[in-house]
């Protein structure tokens, strides 16, 4: 192999050379309307996970244009799926004449309960202008009220705060002008699930779930990967590294994949790391979030790409980037024990929203993991790797990370957790029998942390299935991602506790997203290495359109004449 | 004389062909920039009326822009005048990045009460609609807000309700686009008090007065007479009829009267009369709202109409709906005791919003006091005015409306209250001194019920004047519209209550109007009947442009350098 030497041709890429690049990128946004299928109440149900149970309000929506409401009046819209876009609706007012404003909240619920709860009071740590909730007057009707910001929602809560005794209000022609980067007409391979499985009677339930994640891709996909439409609304490395992943398995978009990478080389800091998330508006520029395991995850990001793509020229545009980012995750290793230590610097670490993780061990794993990309993508390029010592080093001091009883620990506390244990095992740095042991041991220790988010979970899967457990593997796709299916998501949430179904990262469940591509690497697991295993296979083509068109029909029946 | 036959060439004039010459006297809307002069606190102060005190911040105003607001924050612009129009800002965002969107709540205040009272828990019978507050998002800065609602305001209250722990935000080139049918290059007569008058020491508070009467009216002067810009944002005919007066006397808007006067033709009820209000959009129509004077009304007001502007062919025009909005009236006057009785019928009356007000004896007045101006305008019209008989019996029956005691009474249980005495004296049914007696009787009683609106005070007043009493109408006018300009009206106010800055018509005073039209008779008062008695003079023509300067200056000091 004759290694090339990119450093003279790389030194000409500026930053501007990749917002340039990104920019030519941009992808075409598609639009297109969805109207709401039934009016719904939320009654208080013990069996539902939120503990509500949406009903048929006993207003049907065909006649919604013919209902009036007044002051203190409230209802619920189901579009009968996860939307991303704006609203628009006819407002008129019915009764001897208009003779004042007309206040309304609409709230935009992505869950129930931002529909049930209301916005009151809600205590989070982060900011409260997230909430999906506005006020709007409207001074004369007849009206098109456009409400032209953009929301993530399937649940439209309005309450009618004021008319006046005069008149109330009628509502007609309500619709979403849903917006993504994939259109109706996109194709995905659909899946089929013949009985001849292992798992003949979830056969169901895993085509919702695939078909959740890929709802759940699409809404994220907008002019860059967005972690969730309505929370943060932008990309995130380590977020970005699924969505990549699940894209190939299924939308197969690898040209906004090459953008955001761009867009990421083109925001790198004066030390050549990588923020965790960058700004495309008001301009491309990096947040100041840096996470010592996003800057590491870039490598493996770009391995991936050029990979599934075959796109070595952007690999090769790409490469000192990638070395510059694995710079700083490095410094954590200590030369000596070839070990990771959280202990080297301060850099925030984020493995999982559970609280108190110690990620050392994690990070070890997840490090090394990147490293092999680097080193695999070196080889794709055919370029100089400068990682075999580390590799050699690290995968050497795994083993030590097991305790003499057999689990994974982390830290000078060792400390016992699912997201540690798992990135250990991603590494392939132990024999596949030793890893297997650990895992399974570690996953049965009841002291062990467990994940709060699907992206823990996902790494806690795809370590399973590198150690060949794939039963034990479909056993969290069918309990985790089935329960947030059972619980009625049509995308798959930032966050799930099936203990608490108000757990949040945030100190308040209202400022969670519920539809988050970061948990939405079920399809990807499935297609790629549990489809024969689950009895599944690829059925032929079919549209995104007709996919919300089924889901909308299997959410709330038939859909309505509208 | 020869009397015109006006019932063939009137029963030409439809409906439809008053509101087609209504819509040709559309006004040229004028629109120009204010801009906030002062950041203001409110501190609290016992000699204030509504107990606050405005004084200038610790933060300047000329450095706004470099001013930095977080979640809580909060801040006062003073804008030095009332203004109607809409609102515009730039919003920035200043920290590391505008992680989130930010949360603004904005009032736009009349009085320092909108501005630090809140609006939460207002109880009122009328829609909190009204309410003068906006939540408002913003997803992405730098960004211009444009708030494209037409507010009535002097007061921005801003309340950042929430950025993020990483950015705050910043507020550069606040402005109003003012709106009104009178444009800053409108010129009036200024008055000069040369202080040979007897109220010297007051020539100060009558020039304010009559300025504000003025800024008042212009602020109410948009497409049509509104009775306030903030609320209802329409006309009503007693209203009307007032503005008009006060406009003749001022700003001399002719069209603008003929428009209103075509628009409530164009809307008179099956039986002929007369609605109270109306709607000018989302389509010309008659209010559901009827109210017996204000039918009444109507025929004085074009009375005045004709008689100010010389416009013969308008009022003939007119001349079968003044005949029309008598009628009902007429209905109410017992045609054996010639004696107006409110009990002959369940039609709303109204004189004021002083409560519990019987107003028998004041539309006795009132309607005769019509009478006798349709007899006027017939005359002036050249046609045959059919009210001669009435106007007969009902001046003999005058004199039984005033008690033993030699009050003026009403109503079976001979209630005592300025209203009725008012409208009786104006109906010049009794001898100047019979009447002037019966007034100061009336007004000196301990029982009588006082007015609650500047509307019925305006009437006291005028009946003063119509005795001769010229001292006690200046003593109103000092008292309460000085009351008003005491306590920081830059317009005067739909209700006024010396004894209680909270009074309202409306169970809350945040829903009261602070701009109301109807209040903005001093400037008529002063001009057509008192300018000699206060030392006053015609001192040349001034530009509304120059008016509002002169009161910003007057308001907050020398207009900052923006």
């Amino acid at each position: 192999m004759v290694l090339k030497d990119l450093s003279a041709a790389t030194a000409a890429q500026s930053a501007s050379t990749f917002a340039t690049l990104a920019s030519q990128s941009s992808p075409k946004l598609h639009r297109w309307t969805r109207k709401p299928q039934r009016i719904i109440a939320f009654e208080p149900c013990k069996d539902e996970f939120f503990g509500v149970r949406a009903v048929p309000a006993t207003k049907n929506i065909a006649n919604l244009p013919t209902l009036t409401w007044g002051k203190g009046d409230d209802f619920v819209l189901d579009f009968g799926l996860h939307m991303v876009g704006s609203l628009s609706f006819d407002l008129s007012s019915v009764g001897a004449h208009q003779d004042s404003p007309c206040r309304l909240r609409l709230t935009f619920g992505e869950s129930p309960l931002d529909v049930t709860m209301g916005m009151e009071g809600v205590e989070t740590w982060i900011s409260t202008a997230w909430l999906p909730d506005e006020v709007i007057n409207v001074d004369v009707c007849p009206q098109t009220v456009y409400m032209k910001r953009r929301y993530a929602f399937r649940y439209l809560r309005v309450e009618i705060i004021d008319t006046s005794t005069k008149f109330k209000v009628a509502f007609s022609n309500v619709a979403c002008e849903c917006i993504s980067a994939v259109s109706q007409q996109t194709q995905f391979e659909a899946l089929s699930f013949d009985g001849s499985g292992t798992t003949t009677n979830d056969s169901g339930l895993f085509q919702a779930i695939d078909q959740v994640s890929i709802m759940t891709l699409r809404d994220c996909m907008q002019t860059v990967f967005e972690d969730g439409p309505r929370r943060d609304r932008r990309i995130w490395i380590g977020d970005l590294r699924l969505q990549a992943l699940v894209n190939y398995a299924t939308l197969k978009d690898f040209n906004l994949v090459k953008r955001c990478l761009l867009m990421f080389a083109a925001v790198t800091r004066e030390d050549g790391s990588m923020p965790a998330c960058l700004f495309e508006k008001p301009a491309l520029a990096a947040a100041s979030d840096y996470l010592l395991e996003y800057d590491a995850l870039f490598a493996a990001t770009v391995c991936d790409y050029v990979a599934a793509s075959g796109d070595l020229d952007t690999g090769r545009m790409l490469w000192p980037t990638v070395l510059a980012c694995l710079r700083t995750p490095l410094t954590y290793v200590d030369p000596e024990t070839m070990t990771f230590d959280s202990r080297r610097g301060d850099d925030w670490q984020f493995l999982d929203w559970a609280p108190g993780v110690n990620g050392s061990t994690g990070s070890h794993g997840l490090v090394l993991y990147c490293l092999k990309a680097a080193d695999k993508l070196a080889r794709m390029l055919q370029v100089h790797s400068p990682y075999t010592h580390w590799i050699t080093g690290m995968t050497a001091a795994a083993p030590a990370l097991i305790s003499d009883d057999g689990v994974v620990v982390s830290g000078p506390e060792k400390q016992v957790s699912y997201a540690c244990a798992s990135w250990l095992v991603l590494s392939e740095a132990l024999p596949q029998d030793v890893a297997r042991a650990a895992l399974l041991k570690t996953l049965a220790d009841t002291k062990a942390i467990k994940p709060l988010t699907p992206y823990a979970w996902h790494h806690v899967c795809d370590a399973l299935l590198v150690v060949g457990c794939e039963d034990e593997c479909l056993d969290l796709l069918r309990t985790y991602w089935g329960g947030m299916i059972r619980a009625g998501a049509d995308t798959f949430w930032e966050a799930y506790d099936p203990e608490d179904p108000k757990a949040s990262p945030y100190g308040d469940v209202r400022n969670n997203s519920f539809c988050h591509a970061w948990s939405c690497t079920p399809s990807l697991l499935l297609r790629t290495r549990l489809l024969e295993r689950v009895g599944g296979k690829v059925a032929g083509p079919m549209t995104m359109g007709a996919l919300d068109d089924a889901w909308v029909r299997r959410s709330v029946g038939a859909p309505a004449q509208l």
